[in-house]
């Protein structure tokens, strides 16, 4: 089934249209090739960005945290964007000006919810680990009941939210093109690299975790 | 010399406030360590977060884009945040709810000034060139003056900023020592690869460009 989200003022992309997406299996896609976001929300009328872990189950991407973090606190008495980005590569072309960015990026808009059902809190936690470190949750402790509430969980819709991305090489003017200098793409990576044990550590890492992140060009 | 900045209602870090530090040199450190920002704005009552690519010349970070990007104009006339993430590993502990991410994170406040001196905006352009792929500014065709009007060039002062890091292992309670389960960290990188040039592309990427950004563990 290919779903298309509804347009929505917070969505539209000024910049460069033609580089927006409102499919959501390619939202979706994207959501699933990294585990970072940034949250803008705004406290005492200031913007505030903060980096957070996220994954995404079915149509809600969640977060987690302490209790006392301000960010959650916010985060469900207002409005919030969340971004997802992924560099792919710097973009050379011969004029400075044709220089550009390789992307994927995702903003989504919109009010968190708290999962507060002990059940639906307990499944988001393992929800964490499958996504992220699959094949990890059997083998650690599990939340205890402090734990789990001191622990605030929240989850966003994914329905206010656009995809926007740039791929390919430069893009110079005709009369670039005879200059003699290099042009293509310096293409970027984030990934994972060999697991460091602590020096008391039992085995080894779990494959399926240890080559979950290990995406090369 | 250590300057230390002031400290501002801002900048203050709320959560683990022993993980911040307002040490001029260590938030350059981070800055001259990657370019890419996010930066958070209010537009209509609603915060908007977009990345960006970024430069630091001496107290100032420096962004650019097109005179008709929503986000350039926002941000000469209200508030912002700005915020620079490297991931540096996730943090796998015994316990689930120990788990954590070793990060290094620069958040910048404070109103983004317009470069509008044809002197000081020329200057900025091969500032970006020489920071983000030094050696390749002599190569490529400078901007003109119809490109060079067309870009809007804006600086933020380091001056409401803050960094917060966590490095190191799992920190895992006495009892969860003794289970028998992998413990360490997770390595990640953000770099770039082996260029990628254009079918007709002339001779090599410059080497100064070419390492730039070629960490590795």
């Amino acid at each position: 089934m290919t779903t298309t989200l509804a347009p929505h003022p917070a969505t539209r992309v000024r910049r460069h249209p033609e580089r927006a997406s409102y499919d959501r299996a390619a939202i979706d896609a994207l959501l699933d090739a990294h585990w970072v976001c940034q949250i803008a929300f705004v406290h005492d009328q200031l913007p505030h960005v903060i980096p957070t872990a996220y994954w995404r189950d079915g149509d809600y991407v969640y977060i987690h945290g302490s209790n006392g973090s301000r960010m959650l606190n916010m985060l469900q008495d207002g409005d919030s964007c969340t971004n997802i980005t992924l560099i792919d590569g710097m973009v050379l072309a011969r004029s400075a000006f044709s220089h550009s960015v390789n992307y994927r990026s995702v903003n989504l808009y919109g009010r968190y919810q708290a999962v507060t059902d002990a059940v639906h809190k307990a499944e988001a936690f393992q929800k964490f680990f499958d996504v992220i470190l699959p094949g990890r949750w059997p083998e650690v402790r599990p939340p205890n009941h402090k734990e789990t509430a001191a622990t605030t969980v929240l989850r966003l819709p994914i329905e206010q939210a656009v995809l926007k991305a740039r791929s390919g090489g430069p893009k110079d003017d005709q009369e670039d093109l005879t200059r003699p200098c290099w042009a293509g793409v310096l293409p970027f990576s984030f990934h994972s690299g060999a697991a460091i044990a602590e020096p008391d550590a039992v085995g080894d890492l779990n494959l399926q975790a240890d080559l979950r992140w290990r995406q090369r060009w």
